[in-house]
């Protein structure tokens, strides 16, 4: 099973738009933002994550979709038999996401759920 | 009260990118697709919509997220108060969404729900 878990939102200003979607939403940091991160939650536990990720592009606009999982290895094999592709990803140790595209080549992750 | 209710994705192929992401989700169409827009609903009535948006540049990438509303007068004023500012935009007749930028120039819409 797979779920839109998460929305991630480029940004240039991580502090600003914390501020800026928390008040929008209602939503709140789900733990301290870094400089280039931040993950707001709905304060009243219904509906997905917004994801602030910083990004150096002139224009924003940068923006992709997490999909949620109990079963990465699976649903990845599965996408991928459905014509996503592998994206060339430099991951760090212990990354919980891999990132495919869709067959416009749209990026998206596929993010293993903790528990 | 206002929510994430859609993520529009950008796509070359709108009847390639139904067949991809209906598969990927679980989800189905809520009404007939056209050449230029479809919107995907989950099976099991859990979750927000994908809608599925044609795009003519060379990357697909263009993506926002639709906010929806009962109240999208109210919700629009108190955007444009926190930071948000109007997108110039050619809108059709009875149009039910408002085009606004966050404070790092993203667009995105704020929806007024049917009922």
């Amino acid at each position: 099973m797979l779920e839109i878990g998460s929305i991630v939102w480029g940004v240039h200003d991580i502090s600003r738009a914390v501020k800026f979607w928390s008040a929008a939403l209602d939503y709140q940091l789900k733990y301290p933002a870094s400089d280039d991160w931040a993950i707001l939650i709905p304060k009243n536990g219904n509906g997905i994550q917004l994801s602030l990720s910083k990004v150096s592009s002139p224009k924003a606009r940068r923006h992709h979709m997490d999909l949620f999982t109990h079963n990465q290895k699976a649903e990845v094999e599965r996408l991928l038999a459905l014509g996503a592709t592998k994206k060339e990803w430099n991951y760090p140790p212990g990354a919980d996401y891999t990132v495919l595209q869709d067959p416009d080549g749209n990026p998206f992750c596929v993010v293993q759920r903790p528990f």
